[in-house]
C-alpha cells in the first residue's frame, strides 16, 4: 500500500522543468478538479470546491460589508434579448450554448445559456426601477455560466464555471464610475489579504475591454512562471445597456433620464491562480485564510501509539478546533508518517504538527511550514497561540515573498528591439510608454504575444514616445504574456 | 406617495377568499420573485434569496455535522450518459432541456441540462472508488437543475430551480439504508426546527418514488389550504447505477463487489411551502430563524424626532445587531409608520418594535407580534433579552399553531364513500388502509385526485382491508390532494 501511495505522490512533473504540466499534475494529484465526460467542463471535487467555498465566503463577506444584497436571474436568455446590445452579442454570441430543444417540443426561439447576465438583468432593472428613490440597485449573484471554449485547462479556462457577478443601477455617472472602482478595491483587498495575492489594479485598452462597456478595470497578478493572469474586472457600463433595455427613472427633478451601470465578477479561475501562484516542486502552497484544513496533526507511530500518542494528538486537535483553527488529525495506521507528510505536502497545508514519543516526554509537538519547512516545537501549553502566529506569518509571508517575485519580474523598456527580445523569453510584466493605439497595441500583439494587461491607476509618468511607433505616448501600460 | 403605496399593499387578495391567488400576491408584492421572459423560469428577488440563503445555511451546517463535504459537477450530461439507466431516462427523458449547439458548431452528441445528476456523478465515482478504503463517499452539490415543465408556479414548481442533492457511496445496503434515514432525519430536522415546519415521514409507494430509486423517503406537510407538499426526498438507489456505471471496489475480503448509494434533496420549492404553510390575509409570516430581518423598528415621526426619536431607535438597533439579531431601521421619512407597518406585515418580519415620544418618556420600546399581534412593552434596558425570547416564542407558536392545524386536518377513514365525499373538498391528510397495489392507487387518483403521500414510518397498525377494494390492506397510507 505504501510503496504505491508514495510512487503517487511522486507523479508530479517538477515545476521547473514544465510549468503547465506541474500545474495540471497538481490538480489531479491534490484532488482539486477532475475531467469530465463533457468536452471543456470540470468537476470541482470536494478538496478544491473547499477553497471556493472559502474564497466565497470572504468575498460575500465584502460585498455585503458594502451594502449588496444577492438575488437569482434564470440561466437561459432568449436569443432576441441577447442580440439588442449589439456590442454585447458580438463579443459573446461566437461561444455560446445554445437550447434549442425543451422535453418533446422544438423551441419556437432558441435560449442561450447565461455567458453573463447583463441583458436578462437589465431587462428586470427595467421593471424595477421606476424613481430615483429605487436607485441605487446594487445586486450581486452567485452563478453558474457557459462559454463555449475551445482550449480549456482546469480552473483556468472551463466551459461552464463557478463565478458572481454584480450588476448595479445608479443616479449619476459618477456614482456608477465610485462603484466600478470600489469593486475593484474589494477585489484587490479580497486578492491580497486572502489569497496572498498580490496585483496591480488599471484600466482595459479598448481592445480588451468587456463587451458593452464604457470601459472595464481589472487586477492584473503575475504566476510562478511570470505569465500575468487576469484575476477580476469591474466595469463601467455608462448607458449602454440602460438605453438599449430602457431602464428610466424619474429623476429628483422630475425629468426622465436612464440608469448608469456597472457589473463585476471574479471566479473559480482564482483557484487555479492561488496553484500557479504559491506552488512548488511538492504541490500546493496554500494561504492560511483560504486553507480548508490549516493544520495537519501526524502523529509518529510508534509501539503503543493509539494508547499514547493519539490521545494527546486528539487533545492538541481539540484545542486547535476550539479555538476556530481549521484542523485535522490524520491517525490512519495503514500509512507511514513519511507518506502522510508527502500527501499533505501536495495538499498544501500550511503548517503541519508531528507528535512523537519525545514530543510527549518534553511536553511539546513539532510544527513544521510547509512554504519553508521550517521547524519549530511548541510547548504543549502554547500550542494555540504559537500556531495561530504562526498562520498569521505564513500569510504575510507568502504574499511578501510573491510581491518579490513581481518586482523581480517587472522590467521597463523604451526600446522596441530590447521589447521584442525579453518576449522570447517570459520576462513577467514589462512596463512601457504606449500611444493609445488599438492598432499599434494589435500589432505589439502579432509580433511579440503580449498584450497589454492593463493601464494602471498609479499614474506612471510618460513623456517617451511610443514603445512601438514614432507616436508621442499616451500612458504607460503593463504587458505580459497572459494566461 | 403614500396614497400610491397603500394601494399596493392593499393589492392582496385575502387567503380565504383565492388561495392561489394570495400566494401568487405575496410572491410579488413582498418581492420575493418575479416571472422572468423565459417560460417557467423566475428570478429570486433579493428578499426571497435572503430566505435562501438562511435554509442553505442551515442545512449546510447540518450536512457538514453528518461528516459530508460539497463539490461541484457539470450542468451538462451527454445524452448516452443519460440513457444508461432505463428507469433514470424514462422518467425525466420528457422534461430535459436539450443543447445541441456550442459557438458556431452543431454538436455531434446532444447534451441534456442536468434535471438531476446521478448519471454524471455515478460515472465519476466509478472513477474515484477503487477500494473499500474510499467509502463511504459522502457528497453534496449545491446547483441549478432544469426540469421542462408545463405549469409552473414561483418557487412550487419551475423549470429553472435551485436545490442541494446528496450522493453517496457505501460498502454495504445497510450503510446506504442507513444514510438515506439519516438524511430524512436532517430534512426533518431542519423542517421542524427552522422552518417551523411539521411533516410526516414516510416511504413513497412505487408508483412515486423516484426514477431509479429502490426504494424513496419523503418528508410531507400540510399547507394552509390543506393541500399536502412534499418538502424533502431520500432515496436508497440500492446497486442500480453502480450496475449500470460499474462502480465497484475492492471489499474487505478482496472480492469485487457494487457500491450502494443513496442521494437526497431539497430545493427552493420550500420557499413556498414557508409561504402557504404560515402566511395570512396581511401577507408573509416568516419563522424567526429563516428570517432576513427578525426584527424591524419603524420611528414615530413626531416633531423633530430625527434628534430624538432616531437616536434612541438607532442605539436599539445597534445593541441588537451586536447581539446577532437581524435587525433593521426604517428611518424613510416619505412613507407613514402605518404605511410601514403595512409594508413588513406583508413581508414577514417576525417582530415590530415602535418607538415614538411616549416610549422615551417611560423609556421602554413597544414590541408587536407579526404573527398574533401581541404588544408588549420591553424596559429599554430589557429589550434585547426581551426580543430574543420573543423570537424563540414565534418560532415555537409557529410551529405548534402548523401541529394543530394538521391534527384538525387529518382524518381516518376505511370507508371509500366516505373517502371520496371528503376529496370533494380538502380534507387535508386521509389516512387509510391501502391493498399495497398500484392499479389500485391509480384507480383512488382517478376517482377523487388524491394521490399517496407517503407510507408513514411510525407504523400504523393495519388489521382492514383496502379503502377501495376488498383485498386485505398491507398498510395505513397518507393520502391527500398535493402541489
Amino acid at each position: 500500500m505504501a510503496d504505491k501511495k508514495i510512487a503517487f505522490v511522486t507523479e508530479i512533473t517538477p515545476r521547473s522543468k514544465d510549468f503547465s504540466r506541474w500545474y495540471l499534475d497538481v490538480v489531479k494529484r491534490a484532488e482539486l478538479a477532475d475531467y469530465s465526460p463533457v468536452k471543456g467542463c470540470m468537476i470541482i471535487r470536494p478538496y478544491g470546491y473547499a477553497i471556493w467555498e472559502l474564497m466565497q465566503q470572504a468575498l460575500d463577506r465584502r460585498f455585503k460589508a458594502t451594502g449588496h444584497v444577492n438575488a437569482y436571474f434564470p440561466l437561459f436568455i432568449p436569443e432576441s434579448l441577447l442580440r439588442k446590445e449589439a456590442a454585447h452579442v458580438e463579443g459573446f454570441a461566437p461561444q455560446v450554448a445554445w437550447v434549442t430543444r425543451g422535453g418533446d417540443e422544438e423551441l419556437e426561439e432558441r435560449l442561450v445559456i447565461r455567458p453573463t447576465s447583463e441583458a436578462i438583468i437589465g431587462m428586470m432593472y427595467a421593471k424595477w426601477i421606476q424613481s430615483w428613490r429605487d436607485l441605487p440597485i446594487l445586486i450581486n449573484q452567485w452563478a453558474n455560466v457557459v462559454r463555449w471554449e475551445k482550449v480549456t485547462r482546469p480552473f483556468l479556462r472551463t466551459t461552464e464555471f463557478l463565478w458572481q457577478e454584480g450588476h448595479t443601477a445608479h443616479e449619476t455617472e459618477q456614482e456608477a464610475e465610485e462603484e466600478a472602482l470600489r469593486m475593484l478595491g474589494v477585489y484587490k483587498d479580497f486578492a491580497e489579504q486572502e489569497l496572498a495575492m498580490p496585483v496591480i489594479e488599471g484600466r482595459k485598452s479598448e481592445s480588451e475591454k468587456f463587451a458593452g462597456a464604457v470601459h472595464t478595470y481589472s487586477i492584473e497578478a503575475l504566476m510562478g512562471d511570470a505569465r500575468a493572469l487576469q484575476a477580476g474586472t469591474s466595469h463601467h457600463l455608462g448607458q449602454n445597456f440602460a438605453k438599449v433595455f430602457d431602464i428610466t427613472f424619474q429623476a429628483r427633478d422630475k425629468s426622465v433620464q436612464h440608469v448608469w451601470q456597472t457589473s463585476w465578477g471574479m471566479s473559480t479561475r482564482l483557484v487555479g491562480g492561488v496553484i500557479m501562484m504559491h506552488g512548488d516542486d511538492s504541490g500546493l502552497i496554500l494561504p492560511p485564510r483560504i486553507a480548508p484544513y490549516q493544520v495537519v496533526i501526524v502523529p509518529i507511530l510508534r509501539g503503543n501509539w493509539q494508547e499514547t500518542i493519539l490521545p494527546y494528538a486528539e487533545s492538541v486537535r481539540d484545542e486547535l478546533n476550539a479555538a476556530g483553527v481549521r484542523v485535522t488529525l490524520d491517525a490512519r495506521d495503514s500509512y507511514t508518517p513519511g507518506w502522510k507528510f508527502a500527501e499533505w505536502e501536495l495538499k498544501g497545508v500550511p503548517v503541519r504538527l508531528e507528535v512523537g514519543p519525545k514530543d510527549i516526554e518534553k511536553s511539546q509537538v513539532l510544527s513544521v511550514r510547509r512554504d519553508n519547512r521550517n521547524k519549530v516545537a511548541f510547548a504543549r501549553k502554547e500550542v494555540v497561540s504559537g500556531v495561530q502566529t504562526l498562520l498569521s506569518e505564513i500569510q504575510q509571508d507568502l504574499f511578501d515573498r510573491a510581491c518579490q517575485f513581481r518586482e523581480e519580474y517587472t522590467v521597463r523598456t523604451t526600446s522596441y528591439e530590447e521589447f521584442k527580445k525579453m518576449m522570447e523569453g517570459r520576462p513577467g510584466f514589462v512596463i512601457s510608454p504606449w500611444c493609445g493605439e488599438t492598432i499599434c497595441e494589435a500589432a505589439i500583439k502579432a509580433e511579440t504575444q503580449a498584450t497589454i494587461r492593463n493601464l494602471p491607476m498609479s499614474g506612471l509618468e510618460v513623456s517617451a514616445t511610443c514603445v512601438r511607433c514614432e507616436a508621442p505616448a499616451r500612458e504607460q501600460a503593463y504587458f505580459a504574456k497572459s494566461y
